[in-house]
């Protein structure tokens, strides 16, 4: 991932061989088994893929076709017994832009395969219950996108910095989580987690520009201001999330998000690289079509 | 509505007036008080808007960004105590387009704040309970759109075709219906109900689509074939729905569903004018700007 020092280097392709599109999902993920420091990462950054924003725009919606298409595929293959699915996992501070991600990046899928949760303050109903109770209900169905927007991190990060809950009891959470999300993948969940990286200067500009525009009151809160004032404590929850729950079977990705065009570019292209990798076929018919032609002539 | 006959002509607007743009819920709604006999309809009409392609896919796509943002703001109004929302109920023939106007239509919303379920056959648990049941589970939320693909209409239409209950409880159905969506009315609840009318021809057209592409054999059911066996007992189970279950509360429209292009323009504008009916605003905030604004700027 684009550290601010420029991060790795890659290595010369031959010069005889076309130059491959880079992977994006190797160049957001969190390395495993390092101390994570976010002021390492350049919000502003764009690691790969399109440098502005009219070639990001054009990037990102010349990638709803086959994102669309490839999504068809993954529900007509339930159809025909495969259980896979994808689940995106959005975190990131307020502002960073978890909502605008729905809108713009799942907005280019058919609704109807979709499954979006957002995940607010839990309910009494949901106290009651473990803590991956209430992610448990909201899972994608076979062939579907499920989408969170916040997740069971919450409950290592608001729940952490806030006390919600004793030390002790965040600490377990982290192995729970890698637990649950070890089981969805043995159940054929792709969990793709994405961390919105925000700077502290754009939240506040974001904020700002929420007060300044009446039509956006209904998004702005009093409280936010308060929560932002536990920045470092929020940013260090996230480094310990983002270090202890990066898996393989579920790792994390870190999606400059300070540019709006950037983030929703990346974000699509991670899914489609996870939709290629799973390449869902449509499944054959279980009918005689010859037949049924003939039937169908009929009527 | 359009009938085959022509219909009701329009009495001509004074010369000196502009044009006003008609209310597509005024032509589209079924009457009140009338025997239904759909074949007197047109599944190839354009009673009102384009009649062309691509002047129709032009308009269609015209109409995005004034949804998502009648959208917004019933969502925004709902965060300040705003009850109200909208369902949009979908039912038609097998192949009449209900999943392709979810896909072109509802695709134009922000998919955060639409709450779709498809009605299949009811499982074990929905039958052990009152068929109005599963639909109350599945209500849009204060501020959302809810979109039903099928919907409680099924255990009036399969329900008496194949005979799933006595037809004495059916008969009590249609009652049980109003009373349920005059109740969904009081509590803020607009319901819009698009019966997609499609014609036996077009039907067979698209059933043979299907087998003769490999990549939508998955769409394809042999029963499709027994239910179009019984087009003429649907047809009269749909107008003893349509005639006893439009309300002043709850109109059924009639979308002729022939040409995808027209369907997809008529639901659109169906919700536009419901939307712009509801007018919903942005609400004030409950805090002082001006702080606020001092406060972040110290942050």
């Amino acid at each position: 991932m684009a550290k601010r020092d420029g991060g790795k280097r890659k290595r010369k392709a031959p010069e005889s061989a076309p130059a491959p599109e880079p992977s994006l999902r190797d160049v957001l993920r969190i390395p495993e088994g390092e101390r994570i420091d976010l002021t390492a990462y350049d919000a502003r950054a764009t690691p790969a893929g399109p440098t502005g924003k009219a070639a990001g725009l054009a990037a990102t919606a010349a990638l709803g076709p086959r994102l669309a298409e490839l999504q068809e595929r993954l529900y007509a293959s339930s159809t025909g017994g495969d259980r896979r699915r994808l689940l995106l996992v959005l975190q990131g501070m307020d502002t960073s832009g978890k909502g605008g991600t729905v809108k713009h990046v799942i907005g280019l899928f058919n609704p109807s395969g979709c499954r979006i949760r957002a995940f607010k303050a839990p309910t009494q109903e949901e106290r009651n219950h473990p803590f991956l109770w209430r992610i448990m209900r909201a899972l994608p169905q076979p062939g579907e996108i499920g989408i969170f927007d916040r997740s069971h991190y919450e409950d290592v990060l608001i729940a952490r910095v806030r006390d919600l809950v004793p030390r002790r009891q965040v600490g377990r959470r982290y192995g729970q989580i890698n637990r649950f999300e070890k089981s969805l993948a043995e159940d054929g969940v792709t969990v793709v987690k994405v961390f919105l990286h925000l700077s502290y200067e754009e939240q506040r500009a974001r904020l700002l520009e929420r007060l300044d525009d009446p039509d956006k009151h209904w998004k702005f809160n009093e409280g936010d201001i308060g929560e932002r004032a536990l920045w470092p404590a929020y940013r260090q929850a996230y480094e310990i999330a983002l270090e202890r729950c990066t898996t393989d079977e579920a790792p994390w990705y870190l999606v400059p998000a300070d540019r709006k065009w950037y983030r929703n570019w990346a974000v699509s292209r991670l899914l489609l690289e996870h939709l290629e990798a799973l390449d869902p076929k449509y499944p054959p018919g279980d009918f005689d079509v010859a037949e049924c032609r003939a039937r169908l002539l009929a009527t």
